[in-house]
């Protein structure tokens, strides 16, 4: 068990969350998100993805999300790519990560993104290149999504989620994380996955991504950060899923992984009741979609109260 | 981390879920439960508590479901105890295990039992000598409550917990568990105080009994795992709560804690689809009431079909 150190929360609810319902959140209404999820002490944000208007258009602002992110001081700004194509507009758009998933399931993968695993691999390759050719400083991580298992194809095997984290940085990632995109993971799993990842790669393994689809989200939160990570996904409200991963909904609530941490004597910089105040504002903005979360109903135990 | 072995899940709904709830479920109906759940693959059941019937009418019928409950071969039968008069009625009904709770919180303690922790610890060294006297092999369990901290008085000092647990040893308990009554519990200060405990009375701490008030409770139930434990508490539904702690609803799920040992390659015995069937008859027979727990709504992922 590691000592008391900060725990990184990304919030990305604004892609990994709005990508999976189907309404558009207006643009406005997405900076303020943003904004309440900053002055909550969120200092990393998943703004957008630069995938093609025409198939996501909730997130078709991603580029205007950027730039307003950059306009706080000290946020990083992440982006998810699909792509070169959309590694480019990451580049142009002037975010800090891009962040490019890789399902470790190949099933998972051609529907997602109509390539194999390897042709992604590949893919990296290229835009490590254009990165470097165009002088960014912008981070290059990649996502390593299905990696406990797969809506599609059931199994995903150890060794082939093993093999492509180091392909990937071999092609030239500067960094990876593990995720459980489809709420497979159990904490004995996470564990053990972890724990080798780490003895693989070291610190370029810098996230966990955990869905709370059967309740396990944050036993895999735990189990993950017993191996050392301290980056960890979440959304506010436990909105979220994959549109290609059926049955995959809830990322971990942003709200409840900053009351497990703050439990466990963990800083993380995150003002809590600014969290369930944002999450209050996503309720009304998403009046009708199905939120997740505990503690919001409870509120702080009373050995925390200050 | 430890090897693959037996997970036995004890399940608790007929005793801390019912005295929760304000309705009366008939006997019948309680049989029924007992039955399904005997069915699903249970093999510990608390039946009910020995408690004055106008105190708590939802379980008088206690000594009847110890007797239905012996007559399934290879049960443990449990019931609860808060005196000695309690532990009377349950030598006198045959249970095989009676548990004895104690607050390690004092506040709490008054207010459930009208008496300090210590005036508890003595009454356990009567409740020995009765059992000793009576020629009974029934085992004297004590649930050390609030163990994690409390919704009266707030933290409980981990240096009380330790010294009621020996306490209650010395006393004469048999065993002893360790319950997060109110919901308090984080995964860090389950696992260093499950560690603490083991290392200073082996395999006398029994069991862990979790709510998952703030949506800790499958990570706390992992982190004890991890220390070693192999029996715990769990209600169908995530029905339960103390009525004397405001607030502290919801005991871990039986069918979501099943999930999470299966995922994790243990055994439990359990059946799936039947705790779903029970979860289901429980949902109906407890109509109106809030009910808890992940799984059911999205069931079994595909990696883990048969």
């Amino acid at each position: 068990m590691s000592a008391r150190s900060q725990v990184i929360v990304r919030e990305v609810g604004l892609r990994d969350g709005l990508q999976s319902i189907d309404r558009t959140v207006d643009t406005r209404t997405k900076l303020e998100w943003l904004r309440g999820a900053y002055e909550a002490g969120i200092r990393e944000i998943e703004v957008g993805s630069f995938v093609p208007a025409r198939l996501m258009p909730q997130l078709a602002d991603t580029a205007e999300l950027v730039a307003y992110a950059k306009s706080l001081p000290g946020l990083t700004t992440s982006v998810l790519v699909p792509n070169l194509k959309g590694a480019q507009a990451a580049l142009d758009s002037g975010a800090h990560v891009m962040l490019l998933p890789l399902s470790a399931s190949h099933a998972h993968s051609l529907a997602n993104l109509r390539k194999t695993p390897d042709a992604v691999v590949e893919e990296i390759g290229r835009i490590r290149a254009l990165r470097d050719s165009s002088g960014s400083k912008c981070i290059l991580e990649v996502g390593l999504s299905t990696a406990f298992g797969c809506t599609i194809q059931g199994q995903v095997p150890e060794s082939e989620v093993m093999r492509l984290l180091m392909a990937v940085l071999d092609a030239g990632a500067d960094r990876v994380g593990l995720a459980d995109t489809v709420g497979y993971a159990d904490p004995y799993q996470v564990k053990q996955l972890f724990e080798k990842a780490f003895a693989q790669v070291d610190d370029r393994l810098c996230c966990g991504h955990f869905h709370d689809t059967r309740g396990l989200g944050l036993a895999n939160v735990f189990a993950a950060w017993e191996t050392g990570i301290r980056r960890f996904d979440a959304c506010t409200a436990g909105i979220g899923g994959c549109p290609h991963a059926p049955g995959a909904s809830g990322n971990v609530a942003t709200e409840d992984m900053a009351y497990l941490f703050a439990s466990m004597g963990q800083t993380t910089g995150l003002a809590f009741e600014k969290l369930l105040a944002l999450r209050a504002n996503v309720a009304h903005w998403l009046e009708g979609e199905r939120l997740y979360g505990s503690v919001w109903r409870a509120g702080l135990p009373k050995s925390m109260a200050r």
